[in-house]
């Protein structure tokens, strides 16, 4: 008996109309609502908890595990295990939302860039033909390029050349070519009447697991302009790159993973040029960085080889492609660069970290360390580097450590101690709910400062603090009283670290 | 007062229905019926000569004059210069239509070429991804190309990459790449399963002012597998170069001249795969040369400015595109190489005769005369070449000579005059009724070798031979009485050499 049934979400209040026996993890992406999910809908993580208003869902029987009797007789379900049977009013509950979440994003700065912008725009007054020098319009452009950036071949596509006479022509030989390099090949994307060089913008794009954040730089200056940061849509289908690999990996999986993240780029560039008073239409190059996953679903690759032994991504150098292919809207002929990769877990990402704080060029030897959804460590100098990575994130926000929390209202986001006495602050200012990664880096420091941890990395148990305790056989450090609001628990952590 | 009209053309007994006041030329165009046009719809040639059978048409004053009273009564008018009025229906008189034009095609044959196919297919059984060797998967392409095409860096394309992980697996690492050459770059355009090697064809096309001829070559051997011609459909927009491009230069006229030669040259994929048994997907290159106004309304590029002072093309060397790009019906990741133009007036056709040819590669100084509708002369050897051009086909065709003709039905071909005898043969054998270029070219050498036209270029009007004639005081040789036919007279021929 099959039918279409309205699934109203709230607190939103926002509703999508889907066929009987969807899942409810489903039918909230379609009515756009967030819904926390770490294993990608496989039904082991319970993080996907709702409670069901009224109407009525089929659910599994392995999902029960997840909730007391209590909550059973109030209506909690899995959203990924809970099909529509009926009209259905669910409440997400803040635990499973994003809420206001804290991104990170450096301040906008001024600092000037040392290298060459990928995309440069160059006015030039070019001499009309004469009889004596009639060369065909496109030799005029190259052979003033040449002047201006050096002997290369410039490429240029049809759709330039396209009108490219009455252009030149109308604005009396005056025009601004866009050149783009896209490894050692020399691109004209655009040719347009008069001078245009005043107006080049891109933007820098790290595509995180979690966090899309992106820069809109000023390319003749190098200046920033504005920065933004928002959560990486594609969370609705695993929070980590596990997860939305297996998704990803479905059949028809792709294609929802790669465009999420289309959307976010979008709404980061719809969000800076407004706020900047500038047309996207002014962007005409994207710098994207990613881990590798992150990358190939930026671009629609398959990421499935990654996962499975011998972990092989499709392509470690990606194309520079037209941002339009992949539905990015800017520039028409904007292009989008994506950093590449030195192998399935070594990602663009590192790459660019590496680039930017130069240590390939450095006869020193320092390191990296980005702890991110995934974290990477890279120690080299100018003749050598190594890498390893190992996924990070999941274990500072829920994933694996028991009071953990993504970096949402109420998590600990930083701690002190001093005598004994310990002091922290949430995120919002809230009850403490969980600690997030930055808290417990924070802790870390402050447990070793405090000599409460010892060198060899286990608990000075002999210190008799009270806030040391020992639960199930492992230690603990007590941060927060239950009577403040429950009791934190770090030694499950600690026993992984 | 609008409205729309049919317009019905005789004898084909097609028509088309058409806005009152449009030109009887452009409602021939719309229902597909050639009318011939020299001047490109200026109402100054008076080539486009058709009869109204019924209706009313508002003729342009100017127009009578090409028509005697009787003409005129009998309801002939240009089709360039008069507008519909009413329900039509028009005759196409036999010296307006393009009839069962003969077009000199070599015979395909089996010469194999000496060079190397601008498209490769490379089959490749891959060693599968181990943990010691998990490069990725186009690295791991790129290796094999290497080991097989050369150093290079290869170039690949998003739709390429996308689904390139699965096709790999599916295939157990079995495939076939489709490499083009591109200037100095090598661009990966397909990855296929299995061996595809074997289906690899290509169309060499020179797209003529008057014709467009296309061979289809097996690109692994080089062997030719047919070849066909048929008239370039722009004549219906004026016969040559320059009434073509006036047309394409007014507001919107460049799409219809480019349109009508790619479908000339989708019409000769379809006529020579069907004939062939091979699908269009199986070409994956197309090679077209032609003059340089015939390259740039290839390509759709606006050709104005290749006509004035000081005669400037938009391009002299043109990207290679996907074929699909403009239209054509090949593989959709086929592409299209045009030959690359020398000036305005020395063409890529010129190009691809001094290529074919060797004169280039040659120590000895050689001439290479080509003589099209726009004739052009190259000498030189492999250390220098010139080369020159002139407007030649009209001359022949009766642009300019008093009796020349297209090479149609009752058109003299052939002239052998031996003992003050003359014989000649004409295009299907009817009765003689003008002399194409063919025609031409033979009746001169005959003439230079019979010494009725001396060494400096006159007629010997001492021998008496009683063809020579001087009518209006220029001398003619008659090669057809007038009681056979008419009377030609070559007269207005030579005083233009």
């Amino acid at each position: 008996m099959a039918g279409k049934f309205q699934v109203r979400f709230m607190p939103d209040n926002r509703s999508a109309i889907v066929e009987k026996g969807t899942s409810l993890a489903e039918a909230a992406r379609q009515a756009d609502v967030f819904v926390k999910n770490l294993c990608g809908g496989e039904g082991v993580c319970g993080q996907c908890r709702v409670k069901i208003l009224s109407g009525k869902v089929e659910t599994d029987e392995n999902a029960k595990a997840f909730f007391s009797q209590e909550e059973l007789d109030a209506g909690y379900v899995l959203a990924c295990q809970a099909k529509v049977e009926e009209e259905l009013e669910v409440l997400i509950p803040p635990e499973t939302r994003m809420e206001d979440a804290k991104i990170m994003v450096s301040e906008a700065g001024d600092k000037g860039l040392q290298t060459v912008p990928i995309v440069r725009k160059i006015y030039m007054s070019l001499p009309p033909p004469t009889i004596d020098d009639n060369i065909s319009d496109i030799a005029r452009i190259s052979r003033e390029l040449r002047k201006r950036l050096g002997w290369h071949s410039y490429e240029i596509s049809l759709s330039c050349l396209r009108r490219l006479s009455e252009k030149l022509r109308e604005s009396q030989f005056k025009v601004t070519a866009s050149v783009a390099k896209d490894k050692n090949r020399y691109k004209i994307l655009r040719i347009d009447q008069g001078d245009t060089s005043q107006n080049t913008y891109g933007l820098a794009v790290d595509v995180g697991t979690t966090t899309v954040v992106a820069q809109l730089v000023e390319m003749g200056s190098g200046r920033i302009l504005g920065v933004a940061g928002i959560p990486n849509q594609q969370a609705s289908f695993g929070e980590d790159v596990i997860s939305r690999t297996i998704y990803a990996c479905k059949e028809g999986g792709l294609n929802p993973v790669h465009e999420a993240v289309i959307k976010n780029i979008n709404e980061l560039v719809h969000q800076l040029t407004s706020e900047k008073g500038i047309s996207p239409q002014d962007i005409i190059a994207i710098v994207a960085a990613g881990n590798t996953t992150m990358s190939h679903l930026l671009l629609g690759l398959l990421p499935c080889s990654i996962r499975l032994e011998p972990y092989v991504p499709t392509a470690d150098v990606y194309p520079q492609i037209f941002a339009r292919e992949i539905g990015i809207e800017i520039n028409p002929e904007g292009i989008l660069e994506t950093l590449p990769t030195v192998s399935s877990y070594v990602g663009g990402d590192i790459v660019a970290g590496v680039l930017a704080c130069g240590i390939s060029e450095s006869p020193h030897v320092q390191a990296l360390i980005d702890i991110g959804t995934n974290g990477e460590i890279a120690i080299g100098n100018l003749d050598w580097l190594v890498c390893c990575s190992a996924s990070a994130g999941p274990a500072f926000e829920g994933g694996g450590t028991r009071c953990g929390m993504r970096a949402t209202k109420g998590a600990i986001e930083k701690v002190i101690i001093s005598q004994g006495q310990v002091s922290y602050q949430t995120i919002g200012n809230a009850k403490p709910r969980g600690i997030c990664g930055s808290g417990l880096i924070d802790c870390m420091y402050e447990l070793v400062k405090n000599k409460i941890i010892l060198p060899d990395g286990k608990f000075n148990l002999d210190n008799n603090d009270p806030r040391i305790q020992v639960v199930d056989e492992i230690p603990s450090y007590i941060i927060v009283p239950g009577k403040e609001s429950a009791t934190w628990i770090l030694g499950s952590l600690l026993s992984r670290l």
